[in-house]
């Protein structure tokens, strides 16, 4: 069963051998072919069309050989294109049963499989996550939902996700609450959800340290959609959530730019606050369409975006154990077997690019100097109180006593980025 | 020096008496007509035209004389209302001179003034706030400038501040950081400027408990403009930021709907998640327009919107000591003396229907009922241990082999909103 | 095949008989439930879940059978509702076919039913519209698809709906041009697409005179989604479109005031625009959420927006032949039956009290007193000339030289909005 | 009276001498200093703060002594930066005087000077355009005003305007409609208004006729902001309104893509409308942020942007006699006279970039092959019918009979965007 398609895509000489080797450790791929309940768009339905996307791997007599047949083309892929990590959501694996036991049988089969497949070639589990949206019992809410049994049965899926977690050595394991939140204020009662999804996250990392799976827990901030607000809106929203509720020593930020700007961000924005704040544990690396309100899930291909993500995750010195996964899908009318190189492998580029500039402007340091000496008058004198926090307002007083009026100071804000516009 | 114009406005029937009685102690005005270095839209200015409303108040040989007419006009403005609190800025109180030491003294001069107009008509200070965005040398931030020099100018400005806030027994200080955030991430260090906010926040926080200063410390959030982004995007980021530097047991919250929809949400989110948070301390009440990406900062003409905010201002129990403040202007195309008080009684009337509808929903109880309703499962058995917070998943995985699927449950949002316009 | 479920509904009694009765004639419905090939949404699905709304009438061995069961159903529906029109989608009233000459047979044979069931019922059809973007065929567009084949099937399928409009007696024939657009200009030669698009209106404009078709045609704009950017942007894209290749005389405009604010308009924009224009044909009366950059397709339950709407209705003298549709389904997690009959009924009821505020308005006529004094300086001296089209440069040069400097004349804009919130 | 801190720039040499040679007539330049009643923002300030931008020509003890001296300093800033062309605002040329008489003298006087330098440096005038929104009298509207006197202001000065235009030989003449639109519905009566504008432009059609002017008119879309809708949304609105009042013949359109992404189009989007309608005339070529809701005039720093523009531009074989324009102010913050500069060249080079990478992209003509292969089916039988205008729904009915159903072909959006970045 070799998909004969994918070795006829010939685009692989573009891919920059070097480059892929730097990215090696922190690529990983998604091949978001859907199953039964999974999201329709891994076929290329969208609101207002049917599936697109008719791939080979997709046929067969049952769900279960399907998911098998995909789990091959799959890894099939991965080697192809070189490499070393994968992701995937629990029902993206295999597909949901009647039960949850047949749910459970269903995933504990295919991921040995998929066990096999990962000794076979050394790729990876970079992350796991359980869908807990797609199903029509979630559409209101999982973790979150007003009612305890929808509660009850998105605790037993994390549950046995953690255990294929451990089964599988995935490095990270991923929560993103799509109806974690509310279309309506009317109808909901935000303080109980909140404290309920608290819940959730203490009951999950009770059990990860009870079966001594050792991976990082990452939340995925969205602003909205499925929900008209999600609990998760962005990055600072997630943090304060987590330092209100004590969990933040126990879930990091898995950041996708193209979230971040359906927030009202810049692409890197979320990068940066995540990383300033010592938070960003991986990055899904999609991009939006600026001029659009909701999800497009395309592939990156803005070097400007690229070089200033790859600068944020070298100046943190690396997103270990985290990487930077392609949470990306063809358009729907990119209905080629060789579309799904083409992206892969372009979007690569595009981070490869991003990388190689991103490293230039760090080994050059002339932004870094730059930036630095804007802000030296805070490493002597009362402008070191204030670092050491050991000032007082009376000082800031007596010193604008002794020294009158600021000099004004240009930002320079042209200047950074005609430097910036130089390494692209 | 009494001014006619006012006397001839003609609207005070229109406000309904019984409905502003309720409204007294939250309904505070900011007569907001600026000095010289004040925001220029005070006056009808904008980004592409001149001032338009040219007050007989802002005539006058010396910036001093002009702000002393001000006030008194202000204050004959808030009698004529009939609201019992005001709020103001610093540099919209007294122009700001050539030194801190004449800015100082200005300050105290004009102060003394409205000490005295305080005294005889009762109308009290809902909060201060210091005006540090407008002068150029808070180009490049305040609190988070790269010079020490200008954050020392910040620091001293607050300082005397807070000992004007003292003097005048104003119940609340605000603090707004429309500078604080930044324009371009290539010359910023986010770390290093948070940090210093910080600081700031604590000097200030000391320097209150040292003068014996009551008032509540409040922030404003506001996502972007002037800057690009802002570090107090929302209420998550505020609390977020607040928790991360230990600060949340001194500061709460001063919510804007219209820099709420500016982030993204709908009118009313961030007042309810600043109330779920225990966060939520006053209200700016000014309207945006959903269809404009900036701040118009209009008056409230909204009922649905009105009600919705008054409903949470119930179910907390009020906003004491923090209050309805109309941080509003006139358009700049509305010149005449009347439009300041159709805009203003209108607004309040906006207001006081919105709390006699929410007035009305919270006694009668149906929409309370059907949302208790929707949580009860949580009441008993494994849904009540979640509450207590003594369930595992292991609790919930049993709870599903015993249970089996979840039945679906509608959420009703069409029947919440058509009984919510019953109400309107 | 009674359908019980809809007996019990209970809430008949909420809508207020005479104001139905005032809108009878503008009021279609659309029961969008969906066939085969239709937009999955129809039960619920999302782009990040499967369906939710379960319905009997979608039970059934067959396509065929599936689709009469649906259509008895929407009959009873719109009985029960009492509404006098109704509308739909080729593809919603009969499944697609395997080819094009057995999706003939199939509308022939459901559309047979459809007019057995109108004679019965003197139920009426308001607008039909072809299905041009939800099959695989039509994802690079229909009109405008870059392959002539994809362009041959859309109007063969056309010509098959004007010839249905025919036979069911339809007031009006609306093109709504999902895929006319494009996802990526790199890809796309606008000016060719735009020049079939308007060979393909021509086409259709001539077989509807051959056919004795006496509908009104309608073109529904729409900015995006699912294109990226789609040619029908807004009302004065259409409008341009429309005069440039000479198309104006055969079209109106079929307005969606959700569509209008993803264009970055207020509700009620392209409603006036269109109106203004003599184009504003007909109403989808659907409302969006401000706050999120997707269409919702909610029920109105804006009593200010639907005065605005019914507002600029009364002022053109109605909307015949044209009407108000219902293109709203109810939220995915609404999933009782009796919701179907709650939002439509509520909105129902929304613009009721649209009709009657706005009616009284007229009546009164104070606003429009207001606004027609506002331009009383057009109706005699220089003004006048302005619009009788004899003036000039000069002359209005030699106006000013003797009249000087205009004086200012306040916009109140707060007086006419509270004017109108007095109605509401 | 040379300006010293000009000289010391040293920026120069980052210029590419050929590149810019390439781009010479197309270039042009506004310094945007402001006078008297001009937009508070050409010297730094914005709605939050005071100007921060004090610039040596803006000193002098009265309005006509720095208009001179800002047009001596703008002559040496465009011989510096070694550009062709420039354009201005009439008000920013020279001050608003107390009568229409007076500022005629005042604009006499100036041009006088503007025409000397324009002799001894060769450098002309792209376009000039009236300041029809900064004075208050025209805040609510110049050819739209509701008042005749407004309107016969706004005429008088663009009779002057056109008349200068002729003294100085500019090559066109800009409308930007800032004022010309509504910021309620409520007050606003469309149709008189639109017909207001109609005739305006008739007039000054009219008087360019008289007076022998042979420039260009154009047109600059803006959607919003300072009105909440512009009539001039954007380039289908200007099209649609220009060919409903049959003026399609004698304007074009400016397009500034900050304006277009205001407007919820991608940056290039305009820019290719208007020149598929033959309607592009000129370009101001300022960037916006996509996450900001304003306009920011930003320099144009991307250069995947910047190549869309200039492949558009090779696409139609130029602009003339229109150009590229900045209309771009350096940042608030950016308050070194080096950062002018700064702004200038790298926004110049930035474009030079894009010109050769488009220049290549059309000489390989790759990506415009792929393009011409996806429309062949229009080349021939039936498809070339439709190209002809002798097709009929009959045909293509016949044609699908005779074909059945399309076969599904790829858009290959990622290979278009993979190639079009291997340009950058």
């Amino acid at each position: 069963h070799s998909l004969r398609p994918f070795s006829s895509a010939g685009f692989a000489g573009k891919n920059d051998g070097g480059l892929a080797a730097l990215l090696c450790v922190l690529l990983a791929l998604l091949l978001r072919d859907r199953c039964n309940l999974a999201r329709p768009w891994g076929q290329g339905a969208d609101p207002f069309g049917s599936a697109t996307l008719l791939r080979p791997w997709n046929e067969g007599d049952s769900h279960m050989e399907r998911a098998k047949k995909r789990l091959s083309a799959a890894f099939e892929f991965f080697t192809k294109l070189g490499v070393k990590y994968y992701t995937f959501h629990d029902r993206d694996m295999a597909p949901e049963g009647h039960t949850l036991e047949e749910s459970h049988r269903n995933l504990d089969e295919v991921t040995d499989l998929a066990l096999q497949f990962q000794n076979q070639t050394g790729v990876k589990v970079l992350w796991i996550t359980c869908n807990l949206f797609a199903h029509p019992r979630y559409m209101n809410g999982a973790a979150t939902n007003p009612d305890f049994h929808v509660f009850a049965y998105a605790g037993a899926q994390v549950k046995k996700g953690l255990e294929i977690a451990k089964k599988l050595n995935a490095e990270n394991f991923v929560f993103w609450g799509g109806r974690e939140g509310f279309m309506s204020s009317l109808n909901t009662d935000v303080r109980t959800e909140l404290k309920h999804m608290a819940s959730f996250f203490r009951m999950a990392v009770a059990y990860k340290e009870k079966i001594g799976l050792k991976c990082q827990f990452l939340i995925e901030p969205k602003p909205k959609e499925p929900c008209k607000h999600q609990y998760d809106y962005d990055a600072m929203s997630v943090i304060g959530f987590l330092k209100h509720f004590g969990l933040d020593k126990d879930f990091k930020l898995n950041i996708e730019p193209n979230h971040t700007t359906l927030a009202g961000h810049s692409y890197e924005h979320d990068i940066i606050i995540a990383s300033e704040f010592g938070m960003l544990g991986s990055v899904d690396s999609n991009s939006g369409s600026p001029d659009l309100g909701w999800d497009t899930d395309q592939f990156p291909m803005d070097i400007h975006n690229t070089t200033l993500v790859m600068k944020t995750v070298i100046d943190q010195g690396g997103l270990q154990p985290g990487g930077l996964n392609f949470d990306a899908k063809v358009r729907r009318e990119s209905t080629d077997l060789e579309d799904l190189f083409i992206a892969h492998i372009s979007a690569m580029d595009t981070f490869a690019r991003g990388l190689r500039n991103a490293a230039k402007i760090v080994e050059e340091g002339h932004l870094q100097n730059m930036l630095r000496e804007r802000y030296l008058s805070f490493s002597h004198g009362t402008g070191q109180k204030v670092e050491d926090g050991s000032a007082s307002l009376e000082d800031l007083e007596e010193f604008i006593k002794q020294n009158g009026e600021p000099k004004v100071t240009s930002g320079k804000q042209e200047k950074y980025e005609a430097m910036f516009n130089h390494y692209l």
